[in-house]
């Protein structure tokens, strides 16, 4: 579409590079910001870049954090023993929402999918091994989606890890199979942090 | 939902100030955003301060530019004597892609609206009219969409420049009355253009 102004064309071409928006969205968008004050353009591109230049992902368990260690790790009434792995950030978040589990987290940052080009030295596994080594964690609670990528990233730590003396159980399959953990409602998800199973039964379900 | 960052949800809540993008669209964007090169984000937000600060609107067509005079104004080969006065914006981006306009435009800024609060001084009526008494305008063509709301608009600026010996007309009624203007597709579009007819006549099937 042709644009009497450079600026908004360039604009439009940043905004549309975003995911799932597309060019005629990105330019509802840009009009949108032109007409409200020019502070609120200065809010929105200054909190994007404060977040992109100084997020940080804690050096522990590699969520997103603002400072080093991130508060859950730092936090001295959680349970360090017990470890939730996670994919992603977005889990930890819904996970928090359902104020059942005092544990700390690992993310992942992915599952293993060789389809996408994702093997496990793309993922924060190596950590996680290692903090299980230490001898302080005394279980890890799977919580990865239940696809197939899922299992398969689940099964490839547990078979590093099975030797170590600890509990491994994976949350309950309250959750519908193949749905997204974010998308789950608080009270299924909470249930499924309660009654998680023994990580060997939890697989003959398969 | 609670985040272990208060940059993440700083920018969660700038992005959600948009448009039809609400919460998680927003976090899933600003995610996106983490995961991508630190530049993307520097692009983006410089874009959209650059944007904001520096565009201006034409001082004759009140489109969007990024000089004082637009360059569909400024342009020689435009035929200065007619002139299509648009809602908005976007409505000059869409005539313009059908290449089949030569005239200027007029840039109204929207339509009087008395539900929405929107009097005919909130728009950029007085320099349509002021021009208009010129006496450089031979044609003026109203380009606004088949509403209530365009009618009306068309209509209060008939009444005001009716006296002036002048050619007034409508786009074809081409495009299916009550659809918006920047939806339609080019051909349609073009022959609207092409087609317009007097304005007493366009009004003769309401």
């Amino acid at each position: 579409m042709e644009m009497s102004s450079k600026l908004l064309e360039r604009a439009v071409a940043e905004i549309s590079q975003l995911p799932g928006i597309g060019k005629r969205t990105a330019l509802r968008l840009a009009l949108h910001l032109l007409k409200q004050p020019v502070d609120q353009t200065q809010l929105l591109a200054g909190a994007l870049l404060k977040m992109r230049e100084e997020i940080q992902f804690c050096k522990k368990c590699h969520n997103i954090s603002d400072v080093e260690i991130c508060e859950i790790c730092a936090n001295g009434t959680r349970d360090q023993s017990i470890i939730c792995v996670v994919e992603d950030i977005r889990d930890v978040m819904a996970i928090e929402n359902t104020n059942l589990f005092k544990g700390i987290y690992h993310v992942l940052g992915g599952k293993i999918s060789p389809m996408d080009g994702v093997g496990p030295s793309q993922l924060n596994i190596t950590t996680l091994v290692e903090k299980v080594r230490t001898g302080i964690v005394k279980e890890l609670i799977f919580a990865l989606s239940s696809t197939m990528e899922g299992d398969t990233t689940n099964f490839y730590i547990y078979k590093q890890i099975k030797d170590q003396n600890i509990i491994t159980s994976a949350i309950a399959r309250g959750i519908a199979v193949g749905d997204e953990l974010e998308f789950a409602d608080e009270v299924t998800l909470g249930r499924s942090i309660l009654h998680r199973v023994p990580f060997e039964s939890s697989m003959k379900n398969h």
